[in-house]
């Protein structure tokens, strides 16, 4: 029976991991749930899966309950102190995730990672600090799939499969609403990460994961626009042998084989039907004219380390202003390259640096929106 | 420095043996050659690699060179008693290759299998008796590579994929010519392999190979006509995750995999762009009425051991009775069916027993086809 820790239980990936671990009560054991305000569905699920502990991290509205009840970050960090768990599912949205993680990840627990900015902003220190790092994000599980029993060196590349976005084929980017912007065409996802999707710069963010995760150069990791996301990345091998993962676009598929690895376990989703879909597979490269998050994730990493938390900052910044209508849609990335071009800083030696540069990245891309 | 026998060097598969090993000197010696009746291939084979062995096992005419000559099947069985080696690759067409990679097992090599048959009618002996046995065929060396670091138990199917052969929309098959069934159109084999694509009896024969090799139950084994031939398998997991092996086709690739497992070898041959071939990836059910000899395998093994070396047999007498302008194409099931239908045998208890009813099925077969 592995005991689990979700970080960030009322997003999308925290209910479909309650999901996941309710159909197999015999395995899993949710021992301690943490969200950020949403006190209602916490509260529900506190019902349902009996934890030992709960933190609100966001708010201050306790509710009685049969075990312990801890309050913001200050109680968060005490909460992953105090609580014995196998595994932590990483999943709370944004840069919020990242000394969570990280606490977690020093522990000795699993790190279950779906919390992107952890490892584009930390990746040095959660690699590091954590026994084992398995990928929630749909293409980060399709290569650790792929990898699976191969070795490092064989790898010739890999291959993130990006769906594209809803704006794949649309002319006029900046007219774009935040409304529009919020309809992904193939994922269910929380409002951050769609955005994301529509920039391209949520691949940006994939590229810098993969970097820390696979331990690969930032040559090897390539990108291919594949508007039905059904393959969910592609390993080319030093033989050309290529390996690909598909499935359905059901995030529990990943969330399962994270916390069952090396295992699996017979997930009753739906099943990809080779034979009906009459599988037309598109693949494109993308376009970085048009959708140029994706050339300044690479740039960023390129530039040095500290530039890829400089980089997620000054994006969440920027959708915040996008989702508040204060700017425009293609004014994103011009709001992160303005910030990256802006910034001076050094490779941070540990993970407080991690957030005194997130916080300055933010300040700075906050100063530079109002000339915008 | 792996010490590599080759049954079948002058073949399809021997020869492409022959240029992965010249591309890597520094890791594989050519320790002995084995043919069938090809001279002058073999001869132009010992001048540039120098093996310390050569066996004929058809022919008489010896030629001298620096190193041992062995003549016949005798001779073989000598050969393989005598020469020491790593990697045996079991190369030869047809059922002739039963006793020789048999013979190479119980030497404890690695056996790198091209040899359809020899699973076909020996997997439970051969299984038994190698080290350890890797597939060369196309499609059972992408699941053996999806299924590399996982566990059998976490299978929920297996689908191999076939071209469909050249008569896949073709509406009349019995006017088919052995020139119109020899033209492949994405492989380029040797003429019985080619001619059991045509009749899809090769998918038949792979199911069965895949049984004895995966230890899967028959059930789990599919089969799905892909035209394209650019997935050479698919592994379904039991989470409802699919991996894929995808690459051109070329027999470098599984036979240098086979070779060099479980490292890779940095292997110069055509990539597979995934960007330009707008992959077009067409799977469809395979058409068991227009087809019938991929039925007639399941039904084989169904019926119990001994009847997948019946089949073989009498595929192989019908094959060349086509080949030869005796039967018609669509005869070619026919007489497989009534010698499946006529023949009754036990499980055999040894090799030898394997070559008995292989035997025996041959003269059923040949007497039935004079009656077609």
């Amino acid at each position: 029976m592995k005991k689990v820790l979700i970080l960030g239980s009322t997003g999308s990936i925290g209910e479909s991991t309650l999901d996941v671990i309710s159909r197999f009560p015999d395995r899993f054991k949710v021992e301690a749930l943490v969200a950020g305000k949403n006190v209602e569905k916490l509260k529900e699920q506190v019902e349902k899966f009996k934890p030992k502990a709960v933190c609100l991290v966001n708010s201050k509205d306790k509710f009685s309950f049969k075990g312990k009840f801890y309050l913001g970050l200050d109680g968060l960090k005490k909460l992953i102190e105090e609580v014995e768990f196998d595994i932590c599912v990483s999943a709370i949205t944004g840069s919020a995730g990242i000394l969570p993680t990280y606490w977690a990840a020093n522990k000795g627990a699993r790190i279950a990672i779906a919390n992107k900015e952890s490892l584009v902003c930390a990746g040095k220190f959660i690699m590091e600090a954590a026994k084992k790092v398995i990928p929630v994000d749909s293409e980060h599980s399709a290569i650790f799939q792929c990898l699976n029993g191969e070795s490092r060196k064989n790898v010739k590349e890999i291959i993130l499969t990006a769906s594209g976005g809803p704006f794949r084929k649309r002319k006029d980017l900046e007219s774009v609403t935040p409304q529009e912007a919020l309809r992904h065409p193939n994922w269910d996802m929380g409002q951050k990460v769609t955005i994301d999707s529509a920039t391209l710069m949520n691949k940006g963010l994939e590229v810098i994961e993969a970097y820390w995760l696979f331990g690969l150069e930032l040559e090897k990791i390539k990108v291919l626009v594949h508007p039905q996301s059904i393959v969910h990345s592609f390993v080319r091998f030093i033989d050309n042998s290529v390996l690909a993962q598909l499935g359905v676009p059901d995030m529990r598929i990943p969330i399962a084989y994270a916390l069952s690895y090396p295992e699996r376990l017979p997930l009753d989703v739906e099943k990809l039907y080779l034979n009906l879909y009459g599988l037309k597979l598109d693949f494109e490269e993308p376009d970085l004219k048009r959708f140029p998050a994706l050339k300044l994730a690479y740039d960023s990493l390129k530039s040095g380390y500290p530039y890829p938390i400089v980089l997620n900052a000054a994006d969440e910044v920027a959708v915040e202003l996008f989702l508040k209508g204060k700017i425009k849609f293609t004014q994103i990335p011009v709001l992160i390259e303005k910030t990256l071009q802006s910034s001076k800083f050094k490779e941070p030696s540990s993970i407080e640096e991690v957030i005194e540069i997130d916080k300055e990245a933010r300040k700075i891309a906050m100063e530079i929106s109002k000339c915008l």
